[in-house]
C-alpha cells in the first residue's frame, strides 16, 4: 500500500422516500478490501482538480448508476483512524430522492447496490453507521426550517400522506391536528375540490403544494416545530 | 514543488465580540508565498494522524497564540483552483469569542496576527474573503435557534448591550421593543434589582443571563425570529 499523506474521499447518504414504504437508504455492496463483500454508502477518493460536487455525483452513479445534480455537504469526518487503511477524510454529503424515479445498478468499485428501510439495516462499513446518523439528525432539523415533501408525494395527494412523510422522518408520531393546523398556517398547500374515499370515514380532500409560496419558504426559511 | 495529490488544509473563522468596538475577525499576515506579507485566516495543512479539530487549534495557536478549546465545524470548500499551487482542500471552521480574553501574538508561519473589524477589513488572500461571508451567514442564522451572549458580555449588563450585540451580529438594526419582549419571553434573563443611570432618561435596568435556562435553550435549541 502506497504511503501518500491524508487522503480525501467523498461520502452520499442518499435517502429515499416512497408513501406505501417509508424512508430507505441507497448502499452499495464493496466489491474490494476493505470490509470487501460489506454494505457503505456510496463514494470514493476525490481525483486530483475535481469539485467535492463533481466527486460525489461521479461516485454514485458509478456505484449506483444514480444521477444527482444537487447533494447538500453535510459534514466532514476526519478521525484519522476512521479508516483501517491510512488517514483517510471523508466530505459526507445527503439527499433525499423517490426511489421509484431511479433505476439503480451496480458499477464500478460496487459488487451491488440497493435501497435498504431504515429498520432493516444491514452491518455498514467504516464509520457509517455514525455517518447515516448524522446525516437522519440533520434532515430532522431541515424539516422544521424548510418545506419538504415537493419531490417527494405525488403531484395531488391526501393531508395524511404528507403526515406519514413527516412520522417517516422524525420517526415518531405527531399531534396530527395540532400538525394540519401549523401546516396550513404556511399557506404552501392547496385544498382541491377534489376528494377521494379512504378506507372508512368521509372523503378526504386531495391536495396539491403551492409552487410557489412552496419555493419562496424553500428560499426564505420557516421556522416550524412540529 | 512537489506533486502530492490532494492536500487538506483547516481555516478558522474567529469572530471577537466586544461591547465597544462590535465585531471583529482575527487575522494573520502571511510569511511565504503565495500571498506572501498578505492577510489570510489563520490555519494550514492537517497533519497525518491528526483529528480536523487538532489540527485547526493547533495552527490557531501557532500562528496567533490563541487557544480554543472548541469551535464548530463550518464547511469544508473543495473548488480545485482555490490555491494557486496545487489542489487543496479545506475545512473550515468558526468561532465566537472576546478578543480581550486572549494575548494574541504571531508565531510559526505568521509574520504578524491581529484583530480587524469587520467594517475595516484588508484584502484577504485565497478564497478567505468568501470563507468569511459564508462564516459571518452561519452566526446570523445561528443566533436564530440558539442562545448567544454568556461569554461575550459582562456578567451585568444593560439590555441595550445584548440589542448591541444582536445587531453586531445581524448587521442591521432591530425593532427594540419587540426584540426586548421576544427575548425576555424565553426566560434566559433575569433582571436585577440593580438600575445604573446610563444618559439620559430614567435609570436602566441590569440584567444577567439565567444559566439554567441559557444552557438549556442552547442544547435543545428554540425558534428566535428578530
Amino acid at each position: 500500500m502506497e504511503k501518500a499523506g491524508i487522503s480525501l474521499s467523498v461520502d452520499a447518504v442518499v435517502f429515499g422516500y416512497q408513501p406505501e414504504q417509508g424512508l430507505s437508504i441507497l448502499l452499495i455492496r464493496r466489491k474490494y478490501e476493505p470490509f470487501k463483500g460489506g454494505w457503505a454508502l456510496p463514494g470514493g477518493f476525490v481525483l486530483e482538480g475535481e469539485s467535492l460536487e463533481e466527486a460525489v455525483s461521479r461516485e454514485l452513479k458509478e456505484e449506483t448508476g444514480v444521477q444527482l445534480n444537487y447533494l447538500e455537504q453535510l459534514y466532514t469526518f476526519g478521525d484519522p483512524k476512521r479508516d483501517p487503511r491510512r488517514h483517510i477524510v471523508s466530505v459526507a454529503y445527503f439527499g433525499l430522492v423517490r426511489p421509484d424515479h431511479f433505476e439503480i445498478k451496480a458499477d464500478t468499485d460496487a459488487e451491488d447496490s440497493q435501497w435498504f428501510q431504515l429498520d432493516e439495516l444491514p452491518k455498514l462499513a467504516f464509520d457509517h453507521l455514525k455517518i447515516l446518523e448524522y446525516a437522519r439528525e440533520r434532515l430532522r432539523a431541515k424539516i422544521s426550517y424548510e418545506p419538504i415533501g415537493f419531490e417527494l408525494l405525488e403531484p395531488k395527494f391526501l393531508f395524511g400522506d404528507l403526515e406519514n412523510l413527516y412520522m417517516s422522518i422524525l420517526g415518531r408520531s405527531i399531534d396530527r391536528r395540532n400538525f394540519r393546523k401549523k401546516m396550513l398556517a404556511f399557506g404552501i398547500l392547496d385544498e382541491l375540490d377534489q376528494k377521494v374515499k379512504n378506507g372508512p370515514g368521509r372523503p378526504a380532500s386531495l391536495f396539491q403544494f403551492n409552487q410557489e409560496k412552496y419555493f419562496q419558504h424553500q428560499r426564505d426559511g420557516f421556522h416550524f416545530e412540529i
